[in-house]
């Protein structure tokens, strides 16, 4: 991983476009309230919501298969098993013992079923299984743009200016790090942008048959949750963050 | 559901952005050959490739969740756990025994990873865990489409002329079932849609982080394999078509 701020917010913006693309397929079905209730799910013998199952199952494969391994990639359970695959991750210039520290998954998992109502037709289709499935891959790729912004992005602007964030850390100076990471024409930047892809992402649709997105409503989810939680979580990096080296010549997770 | 042509020819309409969002994210990592080789995957004790295995796995708990008892969704993978959910198919119409005898899935992982060449950068990023989850995403948006339109569109066509079609069936005329399914004029009009939503879903890329897929690409994949799929599949659909009613008021699974 290369540790520039201009290289970051590049794979950062590349990320939109799959936020973007689960948002609008999770919106072609209706709330479907029943899916996220305790007891409801269907399935015998479970107390779970459909959807706080189809969550646990999901990342159960995706912890075999290696993906929390990846700083960025943080789970939204608990439990998880091992994974059964080598996985080889390239040092990735992070200083974090515990990766679990940097751990916005709740958070972003409440917000995200906030908008649900907002984002889908109100009532129920029957289309539990698939309601669910997208809110799987929604919520993932929050999570990946969420946690890699809070790492690598804290990480490259701690390096340009070490001595004055050891200050803001040391004084435990939350609000001042909120502000020292906080560039506001960056953020509208970022909203814009992402208002001008839900649009032309729609441009061809067909209205009969596709429920359309409006932008307005991924922009303000960006600037509601993404951008202040990826900043919350910026922060959490950076008074978490190893003040020594770590032992061995390079992180490996 | 509702045999209408024109109704099902919108709700195929609109899986076409879900097929195309998978093959362009698909496309933002390199070929990753190594993912598709035997003994690679890099699980300790496993023969078959990282590719095979997470459809394998993932299909385990789509199964599970009851996505196969929905009859365009059909498996690439064979032996899974029954459905752990009670799921309930309102009567869908079809006059089909057994869904599994209109199964292109074969031919549709063949072409999809004979694709993945043109498609993708050459060479190895490293990124196998999200190449092969990508790859999986897609096969199952194209299996969706392909087997939702084989059984729905033959039946609808059925129902239009059912003593034409009974002539060609008893007659085992594939060819004059293939000719009497086609209509070219409709099957262009498809293909340079598909081409306009390639080109406005990206029209917003910033190209230094995201690969752009080329509109042809995806449009030649619909003319030399989605829809013939599709259509051989309505042929299998016919021929396999119950003459008579299902014993029972309506045909669920």
């Amino acid at each position: 991983m290369e540790l520039r701020l201009d290289r970051i917010a590049t794979l950062l913006e590349g990320l939109e476009e799959t936020i973007i693309g689960r948002l609008i397929d999770r919106a072609q079905f209706a709330v479907n309230e029943q899916a996220y209730a305790h007891g409801k799910s269907g399935f015998v013998g479970e107390d779970g919501s459909l959807f706080e199952l189809r969550l646990r199952y999901q990342e159960e494969i995706d912890s075999v298969f290696g993906r929390f391994c990846v700083p960025e990639e943080r789970p939204f359970t608990n439990d998880l098993p091992p994974t059964r695959r080598d996985v080889n991750i390239p040092d990735t210039g992070l200083r974090l013992n515990d990766l679990q520290l940097i751990n916005a998954c709740d958070r972003i998992q409440e917000s995200y079923l906030g908008l649900l109502p907002t984002l889908c037709r109100p009532g129920n289709d029957g289309q539990y299984g698939s309601s669910v499935e997208h809110d799987v891959m929604a919520l993932q790729a929050m999570s990946r743009r969420i946690h890699f912004g809070a790492l690598y992005v804290a990480e490259c602007k701690y390096r340009d200016t070490p001595a004055d964030f050891d200050t803001l850390i040391t004084a435990g100076d939350t609000e001042g790090l909120v502000s020292r990471l906080t560039r506001p024409e960056v953020e509208e930047r970022i909203i814009t942008r992402v208002g001008d892809k839900v649009e032309t992402m729609q441009a061809r649709v067909n209205k009969d048959v596709r429920v359309r997105v409006e932008p307005s409503l991924v922009m303000t989810y960006y600037r509601d949750t993404i951008i202040p939680v990826t900043k919350q979580q910026e922060v959490a990096y950076l008074v978490n963050r190893e003040r020594t080296p770590p032992t061995g010549t390079s992180r490996r997770s």
